[in-house]
């Protein structure tokens, strides 16, 4: 048994592959990397059946979209086999934008169309599949931002609309004035941080049909070398299912915990390193029992289900 | 003034006695009770006019069941006279189930299938009038869940659906997959344990009309033992209030607490003592006012309301 | 820009004016005003274009509304010219209501009509513009407090009915059984009181389209004169927006912080002097950036936005 390695976020929303690869860290290493650097990482993600690339606007201090952009003319495959989500609203302090006095974010119809139009020519392409609001802003008005989000549906710009970092109540009001379905909140989830298991957010999903993206889905790294009793509990555990099904990747073992989650997780993979990504893709053939998902759990939480 | 004896607990849904006997303590003591002594207990709660006894298939380290059907062959009363409610997945680590490595739900269609046909074997019945999911499982797919449940009502071995420790979101999910309405959610509360009127329980349940089985309504022993102060004060306004109307049981004044909630509560009560299960009855005559229900909580929250 | 000086609370409800003086404190000083001062107060509100009075059967220990009543009489004007708001629920340990023994919630409908009767006879008029219940009571029962509220709206005495401290969870439960819509929830909000922005109150509002009343939207006097680190750097975020519009009284700028919101805040105003007014009522004309709005939560909040 395996999983299907694509995935329809909702009801007549798009597709994604099971697995997304999340570019935030694309400039973080000390060689940034040139356009055909990029398109080998394209090509290679797409050999391993990653079609779909997570974005946002700010990754890399407002530089990561026109980085991959660039790759992306260079690899110069067909627009219709990717898919490319981006992300706006958060308005970081950045010389790359001077403006900008405070962090803060911004939902207004102006914003959104600009940072639409932005990250088109940035990325070079003339349409974005996913646009998501990256943090709930607390001065949105509901409707002012979905007019605008149906507006560039409307022209084309943008396929689909998602969020981020929402929570069930902010999600009802947007799409209280949205004229077509959320198709993904994108949240931070992994075997180090359970909590929406309990929040509310995945029974909402569920129950709306919307697929959740998941950001941080190994827990960003403490699960390989935090110290602290949660990381090795997590760790002896995902090493006693890995032993058990022959699997030597943790990073493998805890992203096969995200997707036996009913709620149909989507986890957008943040290594870049191709021998990394070959190792957690071993996720999709992966589908844990119900023991080793709650022994896991357990090890995380630091305590039986009641 | 007084309670009805009995009590629909959802529009078009079953009927239970007010006052339901929970039978989780049937093999806690030293001499188990055989079938004769079953009968008589049942027995004595008809005439208490308990009529609903309260079950799950893991009670009495999964044993309770059968020992409670067989008391309930040799009663030989009829079958339309009692309501039966149990329970099913969670999955103890025991010696009576070796296959469970680990502490665990499991809400999937074939366990609920084969828990249901194991409890109508234990009980010596061929329907149960209410089947509850016990806790809420991080794995339920709502969609599998729902049309388990719904084949075993059509089937006639279930008459109605509940669940137990629910939250108003998790019942969302369950509901908008099932056909029927869910007849109610088993929650703990007491005058000792009053989250549920903030925590959005019982509003939950009075909006949609389904009235919520309370399990451990004397705060599980605390309220007569206890030394903290939360005990003593509760224990003081009991009697306070005991003394204003004549009852010196102040069992049945906390039970009055909670009978007096407009949301319809359902006690569940767990002494199988019939001189205890006496006192407790006269709580179904006892109608508090505002001002005793309201100096109850002032003491049990250890403040005035705002 | 500025903001219209009148607002409709929800859609077909009442108007109001945007800010509202709050007249609980009415009594509150070593000269107790009689009926031709407090016809002065109700004139200078008009002249400020403050035609809203927010009052509670409570306040004053029972007495405000009757204060003010003799002062509306002496006062003269069009009943039709201003909008009267009480509430009613909260039941005071007072000399004045020597049946109270324990301080209470009442939602019955015998005590909501009883206290309708008595504030239409202290306030000297005929119809309440809005009935708020004052806080939420939980012994509520939803249907028979609807249809007292139904009644009362059916036979003129109020016109419209409102919350007051509810949660989401609440309004929903309450609203399902009125046959019209709650017009607002007055509650707790300031720079010095974020909370609502994120525990889903605005969300809801701001879905179901009805305005929130804020009461104590300076943070009760904190503002000014406290010396915790929260204060201060809310005082110093404040001079600092009003330096650069030209704004001495940072009253003005922390209602404009409120008035900013989308979910279209109505500030209840707790000072009755005159001076203190007119600086308010300038928030009328301070309509803040984002940046602003967002350098002033920063403060609140101790730490950037995510």
């Amino acid at each position: 048994m395996a999983y299907d390695r694509r995935i329809a976020l909702a009801k007549d929303g798009p597709s994604l592959s099971r697995l997304v690869l999340g570019i935030w860290r694309l400039l973080d290493g000390d060689d940034k990397p040139d356009a055909d650097s990029v398109a080998r990482l394209i090509a290679a993600a797409l050999d391993l059946g990653m079609t779909s690339f997570d974005h946002a606007d700010i990754y890399g201090n407002y530089e990561v979209e026109a980085a991959f952009g660039a790759g992306f003319r260079r690899w110069a495959g067909r627009r219709e086999s990717v898919e490319l989500i981006t992300k706006c609203d958060i308005m970081l302090k950045s010389a790359n934008r001077p403006a900008n006095r405070v962090k803060h974010y911004d939902t207004s119809a102006a914003h959104i169309a600009a940072s639409v139009d932005r990250s088109l020519l940035n990325l070079n392409i003339d349409y974005i599949d996913i646009l998501l609001l990256h943090r709930p802003d607390p001065l949105m008005d509901a409707g002012e931002t979905a007019e605008a989000l149906a507006r560039l549906v409307k022209s084309g710009k943008i396929r689909a609309v998602g969020v981020s970092n929402f929570t069930p109540s902010q999600i009802d009001l947007l799409a209280s004035r949205l004229p077509f379905p959320i198709v993904t909140n994108q949240i931070e989830m992994s075997v180090l941080h359970t909590d929406p298991l309990a929040d509310g957010s995945l029974d909402h999903s569920q129950r709306l049909g919307y697929a959740p993206m998941i950001w941080s889905p190994l827990g960003g790294g403490g699960l390989f070398t935090g110290s602290g009793s949660r990381e090795q509990a997590v760790r002896t555990a995902l090493s006693t299912v890995g032993d058990e099904i022959g699997e030597k990747d943790i990073s493998a073992i805890a992203l096969a915990w995200l997707l036996r989650h009913p709620a149909r997780l989507v986890p957008v993979l943040g290594s870049l390193k191709p021998d990394r990504m070959a190792g957690m893709v071993r996720a999709l053939d992966i589908v844990l029992d119900r023991q080793q998902w709650f022994a896991i759990l357990e090890a995380s939480e630091g305590r039986e289900v009641a």
